[in-house]
């Protein structure tokens, strides 16, 4: 079937959207996240974490057109992240547990050039709670250690 | 913004379609599986593997409706799998590496009687090479550990 009709088709169905307070340093919580499309998964071990990472239409374009260095403005990456919980079925799968949180990247060079040109904001649990992140400071003193990538932790995953 | 303004809008970037021949069971790849919206992720310590589960929007609906026991003929789930790969720049974080397979488990209770009215099948590698699978016998038989939930393993991951 042809995207275009599958959007359409999906259009019939609308869910619920995210509603959340702005984030401490003023950004809005993107409301249709739900419907954006995966960029990728990660695991992590140290703090016991599963992940997916999605992308607006913005940053699928950049990684189709391989313009993600630097990513665009507009472009919006948002990372969605469970407690690890085991499979009760499969005891070497983990799954998504509780939701720990969902936070997004930015991209404005201008507004956000003293963050590396991103706008880092954070909502927490179910309730998604804005996290006060002192402007996303803390944010991109741990995403400094990606800075020959824009910043950016996540390279887009092959999908054929 | 609006969901549907959202969906109109990535209507505007259509990527090409993934393509391949049908599986070894008739079953046609869909070809649109990128745009499907994100229903789970797992990371699976016996063959190491990360896994990004989509859905199509009938199962979509089911989920939001509560409809998933027994999920409504016309779903179909997608399992994205990637072989583990360390990330370069964050030890202790699993990322995708290679890409394994892309799976699908297609509900029509008549047609796949036989196989719990599920019919699978699974695509190898970026260049999409159908696995012959004895018309899902196999994957089947071990789906069977899932039978109290529709011989889904998939439970879908909480968001806000």
């Amino acid at each position: 079937m042809h995207p275009l009709i599958t959007l359409l088709l999906a259009a019939t169905f609308i869910p619920a959207m995210a509603a959340a307070p702005p984030s401490s340093n003023g950004i809005p919580l993107p409301g249709n996240y739900k419907f954006w499309r995966l960029i990728g998964v990660s695991h992590r071990d140290d703090n016991t974490s599963l992940r997916a990472i999605v992308g607006n239409t913005t940053a699928m374009t950049a990684i189709h057109q391989g313009r993600t260095d630097p990513w665009p403005d507009g472009t919006i990456l948002g990372k969605l992240v469970w407690k690890d919980s085991k499979h009760p079925l499969w005891d070497a799968a983990i799954v998504p547990g509780k939701l720990s949180h969902i936070e997004f990247m930015v991209k404005d060079s201008s507004k956000f050039a003293r963050t590396g040109g991103w706008g880092f904001a954070r909502w927490v649990g179910m309730e998604l709670k804005p996290l006060d992140n002192e402007g996303g400071k803390p944010c991109f003193e741990c995403h400094k250690a990606a800075s020959k990538n824009d910043y950016v932790f996540t390279r887009p995953a092959a999908l054929p």
